[in-house]
Parts: structure tokens; sequence; C-alpha cells
């Protein structure tokens, strides 16, 4: 099925709600085999919608799906512009106002006037029944498209996709179409996109290359499932150590499941990036069965009076040094008592950076019992990006430790 | 000014990704005067895209914003659908290209082949630099309406927004609105609600209430900036002791400020937090004058060998209970040497909770020399959220501490 989502609402153009509903909505009849083919947010006017709805209409789709501007209000102006756009004749349904005043007396509140309005229904159209609140749905049906309006209250809207707007939109609709996904860090996109160009031939796949701050997302979409996973397969193999998992997860996810698969312990000792690591480590469920605890020694004090890093290298070297690096991985592992220790330590910025050690600079280590890996970066990032790219490249290493004993 | 947002990209229709960008763009262009009268997001289809800018084009606005599909890879359309839609010719610009290669050179990277493409300049239009990628932004105008393309990925955009787009808007807007706003956490969306009805006259101001996970914004708009000021005044008075700040600033940065104020030295020992305290203080600039470091004690071994609890009372009471709480608090101060030592410990859930210490259960605590503060709570919420409330919770009885100086 071909969908055109509207949304429709003052505080989605200004800014100050994000329209979490449209992407609810895509997500869900994404899912279930839709196409999208565009979203359109318009402020509650009624001849702004008038207009859009006429252009919509021209569009070859079956579903026009719109939310927001049901409720009782003087701002939600939704109700009398659809009926005026499907020239509808409003009829009062008395036994849904005897149904809202039972609910209200029920909890003891006094119905307002203004709730009248929600027991109009169209001459022309049907009603999509609200389970969870007071303003209900409409359906009617131009031009061979369905159209459809729903509260944006999201626990309303939520409740009347499940209950009627997803078993109608999934009774005419089949999924021919199956999507996968190799999550990469540490590559720019070019750099992947010419490996693979290069290498893979993916006709009738259609790829699309993601890049966020945390890595590369390339996600694959086909209707032959099995073709889909031989393709994806041999992009992971040359995409090679960039990739860290085929599947939805993030980096963290994946690390604590297999530090607990391998039952490795593990302990961070952390500079630029200021508890982030561990605060991502404990963002999973589950990872206190291996993570044993952090310790931030952002203060030269707390570098040696705590950590136990040894002044005269700290002296000599810098804080940010692949000496210090290493030495504070060793520290927290044997302090801590950890299978793994790891560490950061950069200059975040803004400030502080030299010309031999610019903002950006960052020295991660791994300590583990028989092995020490240091490596050094140069994010040129802002101090946020530093920190994040700091938790993703130590993230990424105690991966690659774990990966090494598979 | 009238605008319109354009959003190009699959992943926004099928919902993997959020559209925060047109969420930014509404909320910097509202906040300078403008007026957005319709977003609309499409998939990266090149009809799709030559078919809606013929629909826009016909609306009477002074902007239409376009974002998204500049980057190097295939899937990245706009350049040549725009470039078709205005009949530009592309001009290959050899400076530009030179200025790529040496920008790669100099951080050790091959250019890639791919990256040529975002040499290509119109004929017809101009350029719009950026400064922290490599895709620059298109401007060109047509029937007196100004159109700009710029990448999708946020930090580049931003980035671009700020530096070209809004200081070209500002220059050709009247702004005759102000908005100001009260920050505030701790408190429910409809008790303030009810506390500045009973209290506050604000007749001619539109008053927004924007709850999140770390509080709840007010935001106060109208004409009359000197009236509008009195009234953000009264109000904080009313919502009293929940209300951090009247500036835009977050939690965190108000904190660090008024630690460096005050000049108190802060060190953290966390539990359910995982380091996400210490690191939230870390992402303000400056905050190394005052941040010494973090335990993160997420096993008992570490509580007791590292921190340095008492083995007996973590029996009796429990890692997550008042009197360890304060401990953590009393011990981290100490051993690091600061000012004010502080605490988190709780049941971040899934798993853990008990019908006594239910999943949610949150103490914190700050220790200083002559006083300790233990605070219970009980958030209800799922492990992510769990953390941020119990690193919310402790970061404002930080700023109540030095109210306390002040």
């Amino acid at each position: 099925m071909k969908v055109i989502i509207l949304s429709i609402g003052d505080e989605l153009l200004s800014g100050k709600t994000v329209n979490m509903n449209a992407n609810y909505i895509s997500l869900v009849l994404s899912d279930i085999g839709c196409e999208i083919v565009k979203q359109v947010t318009l402020a509650d006017k009624e001849n702004d919608i008038l207009d859009c709805l006429d252009d919509l209409f021209k569009i070859p789709v079956d579903l026009i799906l719109c939310t927001g501007g049901l409720g009782p209000t003087s701002d939600d102006i939704t109700l009398d512009v659809i009926f005026s756009f499907f020239k509808s004749k409003k009829v009062f349904d008395d036994k849904y106002w005897m149904k809202l005043m039972n609910k209200y007396s029920n909890v003891g509140i006094p119905i307002s006037k203004s709730n009248k309005k929600q027991a109009l229904v169209p001459d022309n159209g049907t009603t999509i029944p609200n389970p969870v609140g007071t303003a209900r749905g409409f359906q009617f049906k131009k031009n061979k498209i369905i159209f459809i309006a729903i509260p944006g209250v999201p626990s309303e809207m939520k409740a009347m996709m499940q209950e009627s707007v997803l078993p109608m939109v999934k009774s005419k609709t089949v999924k021919n179409k199956h999507m996968v996904i190799i999550r990469t860090t540490g590559v720019a996109e070019s750099i992947l996109y010419d490996l693979i160009n290069k290498n893979i031939d993916y006709r009738d796949i259609n790829i699309g290359f993601y890049p966020s701050i945390y890595g590369v997302d390339i996600r694959l979409i086909a209707k032959n499932l099995k073709k889909l996973n031989i393709i994806k397969e041999d992009m992971a193999n040359v995409i090679g150590e960039y990739c860290y998992t085929l599947t939805e997860n993030n980096l963290e996810d994946v690390v604590v499941k297999n530090l607990i698969k391998h039952q490795f312990t593990i302990a961070t000792a952390e500079s630029c990036t200021g508890g982030l690591v561990g605060s991502r480590i404990t963002e999973v469920p589950g990872s206190s069965k291996v993570y044993k605890g952090t310790i931030v020694a952002y203060s030269n004090s707390v570098k040696i009076d705590n950590l136990g890093i040894d002044k005269k290298t700290l002296e000599k070297y810098g804080a940010v040094s692949k000496e210090i690096a290493g030495q504070m991985a060793n520290r927290v592992r044997k302090l801590f008592n950890s299978k793994i220790g790891v560490s950061t330590t950069g200059i975040a910025g803004p400030g502080g950076g030299t010309k031999d050690k610019p903002v950006g600079l960052v020295y991660v280590a791994l300590s583990s019992n028989n092995n020490l890996v240091v490596k050094k970066y140069n994010f040129h990032s802002d101090r946020n990006k530093n920190k994040i790219k700091s938790s993703q490249a130590i993230l990424k290493i105690i991966q690659d430790y774990c990966e090494s004993y598979a």
C-alpha cells in the first residue's frame, strides 16, 4: 500500500513539539509492507489544509492518514475542514453523546459543551472508535483513495492505529520487501561506498548509507530475502573490521553481549570521556554481570593519588599520551580486579589544545592479562563529539578483543 | 518571512530516523520571527521531488529550505534533482576540489572519487559554505522565492544554518515577537499549570508547557518584552525551587557555572547512573576547573575495596539505601579531596527490583564539610530514563547547594 501521512498542528511547525507521531506511523506502516511516499505537516489553518488535500488527492496512493486537530477546543479545526472537503453533512450521534456523558459522570467530571463537537459524524463516511479518549476518527473514500483522520494525542493515536488502522491496512497489503542492516564505525561513508562498489554486484537491491557520529549504517532493501542475506554477508566481508553488527543493536549492546558470553569482566579509567564509556556500558540491561566500575580521573591529583599513575611518567609525557593511556588501563584493571581494563585520555576542547596536542587528540587503551593495545586518534571535532567518538573508539576495541576469542 | 521546510531522505519516511532536522529548523526560524507554513518529507526519488517542487513554488512563501541527499553516494540524488529543476549547468569547481583533496590528505585519509560530485556547482545559483563537512549547500531564486538546499547530516546542517542561513533570513525578517523561557525540574506539568493559573494574570501572553524527561520548560511569547520579563519573574517566584534557570542553558551548564563561581570542587560516586553524572558535568567546557573525577562503583567489590564503603553497613541495608548513598558521597569527597561529594545508587531495571525496593527506587546524596543531604526518589521508569532522572535529581541538589551560598 502507498501511503501519505498528514500531520496537523501549529506546535509541530513552530518546532515546540517533535513530530513523533509521523515517525511512529511511518515505522509501523513500513513494518507491515507499506511504502510511505510523502509526509506533510500543516498548521491549524482551514485554507492551507483544503489546498493541501486537493494536491494530495492527485498523487496515486492508496491511503492518506491524517492526525491532529480533532480535540474539543477552538483551535482544533480538522473535523470541520475535512467535513467541508468531503462535502459531508453533520449528523449528531445521540447514542455516542449519551455514552460520553456517562463516561464523564462515572469519573465525576462535568462534561463540557465543547465535547458536543465530538458526537458529530459525517453522513458519507464512517467513524473509527477511540478506545482511550473521546475524539473518534473518521474514514472516507475518494478517487479510490482511503482517507483516515485520527486524533494527534499520542496514546489515542497509537491505540487507534493498533486496533483499527493497522488491521485494515494489513488486510490490504502484501509484504514484499525485506530490509537488512550493516552497522559500521570508524570509516567514512565515501570509503565504504567505494569499497562496496568496487567489490560487490548488488543489482536489484536498494542500498542506503546513513552516517551519524557513531558510524555509518548501511541498509539494504530487496524482495528476495535469500539473495539479500547473501549480499549482506558479502558486503560485511568486504567491509571487514569496520562492521560491528548485522543487527539493529548499538555498539554497547554488542559489546556487553560479547563480554557476557566470554565472561570477561571490565573496568574503565576515563579522562576526556568523563564517565561516558561507563554510562554507555550501563545502558545495557545485564551489564552488571561484567562491568565492575569506572574511575574518572579528570584531575591529575586523582590520576596520581587514586588511580596510581606514575607521577614522573605523567610529567614527562603529559596526561594525553600513549604512556598514560596504557598506564590508566593497566591500573584500573588491577585496582578493580577485572579481566579487561580500558582507558581514554584526550583533549576534548574547546580549550587546552596546543600545536603538538590539538583539540580532538585522543588516546585509548585496552589492557588484558597478556596484552596492551593503545590507539591514537585525532577526531577534529567539538567537545561533545570528541567525547562520543572516543567512547565509540574504545567500545570498538573491546569488541575486537572479544571477537579475537570467538 | 514565510517558510516551507522540505526534508529529503528514505530513512525519514521509513521511520528509521526521527526528523529532528525539521524540528531544529522550525525552532530556530520561528525564534527569529519566521512563520513556517508547511513541512514536507519526501523519499530520495527524482520524480517525487520534482513534482513536489512544482507544487511548493505555487505557494506564496519567501523561502523554501531543503535538507538531505547531498552526500557523495548514489542514494544522494538531491544535487542532480535540483540542478535539473532549476535547469542548471554543472560546473566543476577546481579550486574547491583542490581544497577537498588537501583536507583529506591533512588527516591522512585517501579521498574517494565519489567526493568529486561535491565539487560541482550550478551556473545559475550560489554555494553555501559547509564549515564542518565536505558537501556545500546551494541557493537559487525563482518567482521571488529563495530556495536553499543544505546537507541533512545534523552537525553540518546546524553549522550552515548558524553561519549562513540564519544571518540571511534575519536580515530580511522583522521580529515582532519575543520569547522567554522558564526551565524547571522535579515537578509535573499539571502542578505547574495550576500553580501559575491560580497566582498569575498573564493576559496577552502566549504560554506553552513543554515537558521532557529532564523537566518542564515553560515558554512565554509576547510583543511587549518589558511586560514579558515582569511576568516571567512573577512566574519564577511562584514556581520557586523547581525553577533552575531563566536562560536556555541546561542544568549541567547552570551547575558547573555556579561551582566555578564559588570555587567548589566536586567528585561523584555513582552506581545506578554508571558515570552519567560525570559525563554530564564534563559536557560543559571549563568543568575541569571544579570537577575532580568519579568512581563508578557498580559492583559491590568496587564499593568496598576501592570506594571504601563499610561492608557491614552494605550487608545490613543493601547497596540501594540511604545509608550507602550517604557513605558513597562522603567517601568520594575524602578520597578525591573535593569540597563536595555526591552519589547515586538505585535499581535502574529492568531486573533487580523487589517489593521493598522496586525498579526506579533511587537514593542520591550530597556530602560537604558540614552537611550530608540524602534524598529518596521513585522514578517508576525504564532503565535509561531512571538513569537520566537520577542524574537530573543530583544535579538539582548540587545547584540548590550552590544557591544556598548565593
